[in-house]
């Protein structure tokens, strides 16, 4: 009998009027010959409300007794869901992290997930019953519970679908799948049917929110086919597939060049002026800033003037790291022995993805081209094997997605995406 | 050092603010030189909240989804207060019935612990910090989560004392302590400060609400002293000794003979009439009464007539059991061969209880010759070594037990103790 792992948030548990809903669909999914087995985030709000509680004593609380408090979320939500099903005639029986087998290191808050020993989840479908799993969390070796960090539950289904070998894992959402760009910014965005979780991973990094990163690395390590959908249709979404499949020589033939345009307005660029253009310079520049916990994007160094032996560096990093690598390189700047530091934090940045820009040369000219047609500035680049990105003036990113999308055909001519579109803009 | 078992119960823990108040306390006591374990029950009516929540998906929840489900709610109330704790800068970690080591059986919603294995908090103690527990919860042989029954909070705290070999269990509530009857009705009732564990027993089984029945059969058999009081107040309360220790020649000199005035509404009575008076005609009879399910209290059978060889049979029986009982009794009607059945659910009864009555002739007659001198027929009794009950109609119940109190010398002259009668009436 197939194995189906399915994954619903939230939002898709926020009541009991959804929970009822989604205890229908899961119902229907048995009976249509499936054994099932669930993963469930907290109903609603329901984690927001426990951090303002936590709040409300404390400033700054234990990560340990944090863990403690959230997981108290999926514990309501799976048992409420699994009482749902009974209700319906099929058993379920609901189990924490810990019940299902879900061992993580001891990072409290964002632990993870070291293995998965799904005893009891296995137990309960031979025995013909649909197990609901809490999502998000785990016990660590020392018999704690941790969670995952935000959006851990992707990454709980999946690596549950990996150990019980499950032959699809569905995360459900409130839209319809992946599409080729937001499209709130995007109206004639296209809903994409299948692309590789190579291609997932950089839209997922380069600023596309539908699915938490972890979860699709640990799809691809252990080759666990994703199906994206939406909770409120039937419709299929779409398919995450193990890049090995989808580059045999048969379908990528077929597949698209590009699979989509992600953009991320959530970086800063940081330039540090005037550094002395010596062996070693760059090195202690950015073990300075790796020193503050910054994740560095994109890096360009101008080249240097031979009048001064002098040069400029900019990098991109998240606009939440600003402040303190801003601090850090002020506090080095004897050491450094650079001229000026500057902050912008109204960049934006497109990245166009595609594993068959591969074997397509050009690409980087048509991108450049369409951008330029759009009279948009190119301030940073940086590529890899399947990706290009950009960054422009914030201002200017939705019309240069725009652009992009439509110089490299990914408009649909079908008007129903346009519903997406909606007043996002 | 000493160490204190501490029990907070949902009222004293109802928002942040009274969260707070009693991390100040806990505090306190580890700062006045104490090892401190907390017992803590869900805050306010999470409890109901949550069975709201299953009665929204159905109406006869799984025991074992019910119990994953309330449990949640002292997951939310043990991280708060370790947080408000540590905000105070003391050390405190909070532990699940299942780290805790409390081991039930598998009886979801009414589990009985069968071991405590408390090897973290022992650990946690000896570091320094105060181990927080959540109580009414454990975990059964097959690693489910099993919940002891409304009121197992004061189970588990002295269940962890026992196993942790604590100077004392302090249970907390919103009243001063123990009192010789219910200060709602006798405004005179004076606060016991010295009461065994035998008599706190025999006071709740027969309506004293303040304590669970099996906390105190667990600390009675265990020798946990007991210290019942406030949470909104540093005086003494009750303390409830085992019974060996009072019952030495020493302190019986000058215990006083009477305990308490217990009283209970929640009884009915059916009386089955012209029953054959012939042998094992009472057995056959509460064999059927027992497999309803329902747990008789007193029995009265009357003088059977030699002239027609019947007799008649009345028993006392939780209102709750009575429609059941009844059903049972007419179904099995033809192999007992009665004449009627009667229900009365307009009874009440009242129990005098002492430790100090097992030595004291008279007892009883100065009981009865109260209640004739106040005008309240007698229509039931029964007596144990400490205790005589009697019932009475329920409308003269509220005189009965204030005579009575009277009688025996009970009450305050102190007017402290009226403030608890409040309007209760």
């Amino acid at each position: 009998m197939p194995l189906v792992v399915q994954k619903f948030g939230g939002s898709s548990v926020a009541d009991a009027t959804s929970i009822k809903r989604v205890a229908k669909r899961i119902v229907e999914t048995k009976e249509a010959g499936n054994d099932v087995v669930v993963v469930v985030s907290a109903m609603g709000d329901t984690t927001d409300e426990l951090l303002d509680l936590a709040a409300s004593v404390t400033a700054k609380p234990s990560e340990r007794e944090l863990d403690i408090l959230l997981t108290a979320g999926e514990r309501i939500s799976m048992a409420i869901l699994a009482m749902a099903i009974t209700e319906l005639g099929v058993t379920a029986r609901s189990y924490t992290g810990q019940q299902a087998g879900v061992l993580t290191d001891a990072a409290h808050g964002k632990a993870s997930i070291v293995g998965v020993v799904p005893e009891r989840i296995a137990r309960t479908i031979q025995e013909g019953g649909v197990a609901i799993v809490a999502g998000f969390q785990g016990v660590s070796e020392n018999q704690d519970v941790t969670t995952l960090g935000r959006g851990g539950s992707d990454t709980t289904a999946v690596a549950l679908a990996a150990a019980l070998d499950a032959d699809v894992c569905e995360i459900y959402t409130d839209v319809d799948g992946l599409f080729t760009a937001d499209p709130r910014i995007v109206p004639t965005a296209r809903q994409i049917t299948s692309i590789t979780s190579e291609e997932t991973l950089e839209m997922a990094a380069h600023g596309a929110k539908i699915l938490h990163l972890r979860a699709v690395e640990y799809a691809r390590r252990y080759g666990v086919p994703i199906h994206v959908r939406s909770s409120f249709s039937s419709k299929v979404g779409t398919w995450i597939s193990n890049d090995d499949d989808s580059q045999s020589e048969e379908s990528s033939m077929e597949d698209p060049i590009i699979a989509g345009v992600a953009h991320d307005r959530s970086q800063g660029k940081i330039t540090v002026k005037g550094v002395p253009d010596v062996p070693g310079a760059a090195a202690r520049l950015f073990a300075v800033v790796a020193g503050a916990g910054a994740n560095v994007d994109m890096i360009v160094q101008n080249v240097s003037s031979s009048a001064t032996g002098l040069t400029d560096i900019s990098f991109t990093l998240p606009e939440a790291d600003g402040e303190a690598t801003l601090a850090a390189l002020r506090a080095a700047a004897g050491d450094l022995g650079y001229a000026d530091l500057r902050y912008d934090d109204q960049i934006g940045k497109l990245s166009l993805v595609g594993a068959g820009m591969r074997s397509h040369p050009g690409v980087s000219a048509k991108l450049f081209g369409a951008l330029f047609d759009a009279g948009i500035n190119i301030e940073m680049i940086s590529t890899s094997e399947i990706r290009i990105s950009v960054v422009t003036r914030a201002e200017v990113l939705d019309d240069a997605v725009r652009a992009v999308h439509s110089a490299f055909d990914l408009d649909s001519s079908d008007s129903e995406a346009v519903v997406y579109g909606g007043t996002g803009r």
